[in-house]
């Protein structure tokens, strides 16, 4: 079965107050995005990987993937105004067949046992979607009014989201819609049922540089 | 205006799957619990702090106490079976008078300012929750069916939580509800409006021992 990844890098990380957008700042010495294309490089030799990057920033890579031998390890596409753009630009540049991974360069620790997990239910079952439970009581907000919401319900859903390639360029068809926050929602509302696996919390999204802190605190837990 | 604290440390973490509860253990060579006792002192040093353990720790946590200076710093109840009677019955023992916070000893880097601000707010609105969104794709769960949850109206909820201790103790006489999972459920249930204010991504919930690492990581970023 072919298998390819989109590793979605495409937003210029405005809340994150760096100079660099996050995924090219370093991680234990190396850039952050490095780290999704190693993991999936150890989960599958063969796998097709597709970097997607602000166009503005596309040369900046390049002369990193000569720093840092990343150079022939993955094709680059350029980014669109939202991540539903930037994934429909990558997917046009990978072949509609197979499974495609979508992956968040955010999230640097993913190991490739997940990314293994991942594709194997989606063998199994068309798609599957990394999911964890939440651990702190929930609270719904409208204006000013709120309400606790049963906890025990929600799941936070992380990446790598994996489906059937051809599948997923149909759903990247729909127009886009605000709701949109990651494939699941864009698969779910072409019509597919969405297989949820389990998800690993180390896993984390980097969205403050608080987090990179965390990170780099987890890589060493990992290796010691 | 009279100021007390309960820090609930009623659980014995068995999900934690460390010899001790977690608590106990040590974070940057420091009981988890001191770090919650030293921060309410820090933010108000006439504060009166009762802290809540099993009953089969208490003298294992006395032991600690002489080890690391804590004598004096706070009282001791014995917990219950559920947190919510661990926290009554925490609120047995203070003076029903001005304000209470009830804060998880599982969060250890609750910071002053965050406790500073939560009684300012408690003071002017009777009650204080502090809250943080949600960075990541939600769904919801039921049986096998899943779907999409607008995340931008969810808030995680986090401790101190602080409120007028007379209506609190008033509504900890309510029988005990398993959807109680924090001390803005048992008041909004008494008929408490709740008033949210902004937490602290910082103040993590230590659930699993890779937490700790976390948390150590995140003592060491301060106080660098």
């Amino acid at each position: 079965l072919k298998k390819s990844a989109i590793i979605v890098a495409g937003g210029l990380g405005t809340r994150f107050n760096a100079g660099l957008p996050k995924q090219f700042l370093l991680l234990a010495g190396i850039p952050v995005l490095a780290y999704s294309i190693e993991a999936f490089r150890s989960a599958f030799r063969d796998i097709s990987i597709v970097v997607v990057l602000p166009q503005t920033h596309i040369s900046r890579w390049e002369e990193m993937c000569r720093d840092y031998s990343l150079e022939g390890t993955h094709r680059i596409a350029a980014g669109g105004s939202t991540r539903f753009q930037s994934v429909k630009n990558g997917l046009a540049m990978i072949e509609p067949v197979g499974l495609t991974a979508i992956h968040d360069a955010a999230r640097p620790l993913v190991s490739p046992g997940l990314i293994l997990q991942t594709f194997d239910i989606a063998v199994r079952y068309g798609s599957a979607v990394p999911v964890i439970p939440v651990t702190e009581s929930v609270r719904s907000v409208e204006g000013d009014q709120h309400k606790p919401v049963d906890r025990s319900r929600l799941r936070l859903v992380q990446t790598p989201q994996v489906f059937m390639a051809s599948f997923l360029r149909k759903a990247y068809e729909q127009p886009y819609n605000e709701a949109f926050t990651d494939d699941a929602m864009v698969a779910g509302s072409a019509g597919a049922t969405v297989r949820l696996t389990e998800g690993d919390p180390v896993n984390i999204k980097i969205t403050t540089p608080g987090d990179l802190t965390i990170a780099e605190a987890l890589l060493a837990a990992r290796s010691s």
